[in-house]
């Protein structure tokens, strides 16, 4: 064999070895040790903290009227007071079984809460993971969970070692399958890894597990911990973040910014991307601060104001056209996933659609063309409703007639919104060519150009281009913050766990300066909120609201993002070097910290 | 003003820094220093290199008749010889005015060719920038580039310093002006920065200036730098890949390797991805090496067998249908962009649409439904080529009929090929689930599952999602080896120029062993292809070859890879730390390299 073969041959054995979660970055990160915050250790390791009162509660306003009484095992015990870790009294509970579950979407960062998890348990307790989710929990499908195991998933993404489904365990069946599982197999805790909906569920199953689930009358602690990429797990300065917030924002961050880097070298195209975030635009704001396109919607700003579609339109062209007239034929437009559904008119005009539809199902059934579909739809919606949907692209009308889900609604997630938007400013623009005289001026609500920079506009072209960055944020390998973070929510949750607790959310504030860990009450969290015509005991999702101070610095910026090129590129995540501590601009923001870098205590060397 | 607000200010003016391309990273990488290829290094300073016969040339079937007589002037000198540089006889050139363009899309490193030649080319010559391409320089659009300006792009990303465009330069007017242009500003060199059209245009300029462009008889050197992020510029050994290949398809393997790790975390979608690469599958078989998904398409391989639209569907269905077996009902197909023109019968039966409707536009234009326009077309085209349109989901057969660019051809470049390929799937696989036994058995072409396995996969669910990873990739921060490699050529295309050579490219080889720079004659490089029915002189886009190493070593694995996840996550590009240094796979296995690591020579410090 030739030199260069015997080479070949020497490679292709190191490629092969790179199959199964074992490329050259996942081997280097399951080296990288991670901090610990401060409570938790002693002697140089990770140790167990008490959880006492702190001087903390949730906000009043959340302890909607029912709560106690929906809760009456728990809400005694754990109200709305926040506890805090202290280093006095480590507990020392041993021959616990804690079981621990993914609910939901994937965020990064999960497996590393199973390492915390494990690494504050210790070899005196058990950690059981159960398969698939709520479903797993349902059929009983635990295992245990090996050092070995988690060797091999520190600091990797994907909620793959689990798995995990949407199941929601509501029903009293379901909660008795619970309890027959957490008898039959001796679990002592159970910790949900989850979003919202997922920790609402907790809260349930907390109060439902309170006591005699074992013979002695124990019941069994719950504890969840906050995970969902879309950012809407928040809780003031007490819960800065949910986790896989920063990995999923850093991951669309970095193709924004590439896109906006490329809009300037090939000077040709407007690119309309839509990012994840149906109730909430925090993911976009995220994405926006870091990256500074021309154009970013905020759902949140969109309802409160009352903006009309054609205003968003206005919005969009006005950016265009200002643009053009100084020869910037090119730019960025970001779109939240559930943009349409916040614009009120179009929220109403669903809505009266979906019932008008409902209700003349049959009768509808029978209608064979489009035409005579949309004449019978038109005779019974509201006049507003009709001229909105006549000011429509036709394919998107004819979107808005079709395929209801089982319920009757309308799926807006599948609403191409970038597209949508596209074609509607693409219309707009060529009538502000056409005839630019009401559009341009120093009247109200004229652009304001000169006249060489009007002709400008009218001769330039608008090219444009879409995307959707959704599921390439979910999985991605963890931020350094992720990693950080999850590894100590998951030594919060077994802590609590071995301090005897039940009913809390595991909480790392204080991000910047070493880490505060602590444990939120669910029953503080959970209100009141009308669901489906009748009023449901859940999380409320936190929006992005327009007094934040991350909100406010956007809104001061904006404008000079619109008119020129501002924008930075935030360059791939960095789990090595100088960039690699970042944190969300808008938690720094939003929890008023002086710097973009974590401190989350002193690394501890993990393998 | 409280803490927190006096923190939030502190914050808000850190944040403010960061528009223009000063994202935290992008200051860092600015400091990154860069290996430099021992020949250009003297006294730990760079150094233009000599550049000197090497004992090797391009191969002879690369030089087509023709060439030599449609090169009188370049061939004789250049022909095919390969140079080297050597660190005797170091060019000592002075005031001399060299140009520079990029031509084309974007490629992650341009910045740094700039730096590089900036650096070799030293205070006493004069580097001048092109502003958007081939465009600007007819129009003469020079301006001098600085130190400070480029202390700024350093490891950036993008064209955006320069601009680019599409323009070629073809005609005797067009080349005029370019003489114009270099005689009126004393540009003495020009260095194009581009694909394999934009190198073979600057072969035919090096030709057009070879003398008499000054009063005094002298010429303009024209080099040119091998840029493509879809890798198809690439010259067995002489020229191991083009730049821009290896952050493109880092950046879409990061994604490709999310997405893989989402799929056995949420348990339910088959992932159909598109990939740039319209021309050549390099990007598609490089991503399939990083991320081993269950089922990969290599145009070159379809073409090559003779694949029919049918086989492709079949090979889909049976890697869904085998995993569904085994209770795996995921996994990731990756599609290169110019897939459809490379399967063998719809290539002949695009053209022949184009035929018809070409001979037929006027009468085609008068038939008003689409029925009706089927009817006509189908009557005229072969009975293949109607049995294909008939084979095709509705949606795709109109779509075969509509749009044709100006110059009657399909636009191929619009078809969704990921959708047509979903919506086909999922019709053989109900046909498939509907009647399993012609599909399943130990018949010849039948799948092999045992009868649960069977049971088990006529049960499963089939939910797709679809991507295109494009733009994305164009315009990010280089790789580590995109910024060095880049440099690299720029210290090779300005020693080029110090060294009075003309009509070459530059090369760096011996990636992996601290780097060998050369220059290849672009007379070497061309060769005659038949484009448009007649003769043109071109550079051969190079093709992903069955018999390379990668791709053997692709085939070898795919099995293994369509029947279970084995797939893995490569992970954000690392400009820090230990997985840095890491070279694309594919050119690791085409060059006969021992590892992954490539070695460009000692460091210097440049800022």
């Amino acid at each position: 064999m030739s030199k260069i073969e015997n080479a070949r041959t020497e490679l292709v054995q190191i490629l092969e070895k790179t199959e199964k979660g074992n490329s050259p970055f996942e081997r280097e990160i399951r080296q990288l040790a991670l901090p610990v915050v401060k409570a938790f250790v002693e002697g140089g390791r990770v140790a167990p903290a008490h959880f006492g009162d702190s001087s903390e509660a949730l906000p009043e306003n959340k302890e909607a009227a029912g709560v106690p009484a929906g809760f009456p095992g728990l809400y005694p015990v754990t109200g709305t007071r926040v506890l805090q870790a202290e280093t006095v009294n480590r507990p020392q509970a041993s021959g616990k079984r804690v079981a621990v579950l993914f609910s939901g979407g994937p965020a990064a960062g999960g497996h590393n809460v199973l390492v915390g998890l494990k690494k504050v348990l210790g070899p005196q307790n058990t950690l059981l993971g159960v398969k698939n989710g709520p479903k797993g929990l349902l059929e009983g499908k635990l295992f245990e969970i090996t050092d070995e195991a988690l060797a091999n998933i520190l600091n990797t993404g994907g909620f793959d070692f689990l798995g995990s489904d949407r199941t929601k365990i509501k029903t009293s069946e379901q909660f008795n399958q619970v309890k027959t599982v957490c008898h039959d197999q001796k679990v002592d805790a159970l910790v949900v890894v989850g979003g919202d909906d997922s920790n609402t569920n907790a809260a349930v199953l907390a109060e439902y597990l309170f006591k005699n689930v074992h013979a002695d009358g124990r019941g069994v602690q719950v504890l969840g911990v906050p995970k969902t990429i879309d950012g809407d797990l928040q809780e003031e300065t007490l819960l800065p973040i949910s986790f896989g917030f920063d990995t999923a924002t850093k991951t669309y961050a970095e193709l924004v910014g590439n896109i906006l880097q490329d809009t300037p070298s090939s000077r040709k195209y407007w690119h309309f991307i839509k990012l994840m975030g149906r109730s909430a635009s925090h993911v976009a704001l995220e994405v926006a601060l870091q990256t500074k396109p021309a154009v970013t919607f905020i759902s949140e700003e969109i309802e409160a104001r009352q903006y009309s579609l054609a205003h968003i339109i206005d919005i969009i062209a006005r950016a265009v056209a200002r643009r053009a007239g100084r020869g910037i034929n090119h730019g960025v437009v970001l779109i939240p996933e559930g943009l349409i559904e916040f614009i009120p008119e179009m929220k109403r005009l669903i809505k009266e659609l979906n019932e008008v539809m409902a209700a003349s199902e049959k009768m509808l059934s029978e209608i064979n063309t489009m035409a005579d579909k949309k004449h019978f739809i038109y005779g019974k919606i509201s006049p507003e409703a009709t001229k909105l949907m006549a000011s429509l692209p036709d394919e998107f009308e004819n979107m808005l007639l079709l395929d209801r889900d089982s319920h009757g609604n309308l799926q807006v997630s599948q609403i191409p919104t970038e597209k949508l938007l596209i074609e509607m400013v693409t219309t707009r623009l060529h009538e502000m060519k056409t005839d630019p005289k009401p559009f341009f001026g120093q009247g109200a609500g004229q652009i304001d150009l000169k006249p060489e920079e009007v002709e400008r506009f009218v001769k330039s072209k608008f090219a444009s281009n879409n995307h959707f960055f959704g599921y390439e944020g979910r999985c991605g390998a963890p931020s350094r913050f992720d990693a950080a973070y999850c590894f100590n929510l998951g030594i919060t949750a077994g802590s609590l766990v071995l301090a005897g607790k039940t009913g809390y959310m595991a909480a790392v504030t204080n991000l910047e300066h070493g880490g505060r860990a602590l444990a939120l009450p669910l029953t503080g969290l959970i209100h009141l909120e009308r669901r489906h015509g009748k009023d449901e005991m859940v999380i409320e999702k936190a929006l992005v609201e327009l007094e934040s101070p991350a909100f406010k610095f956007f809104n001061a910026c904006r404008d000079r993002w619109s008119r020129e090129d501002c924008f930075a590129s935030p360059g791939p995540r960095q789990l090595w070097g100088p960039v690699s501590s970042q944190l969300p601009m808008t938690v720094a923001l939003n929890q008023g910290y002086t710097g973009l870098h974590f401190d989350l205590g002193e690394e501890v060397k993990l393998v």
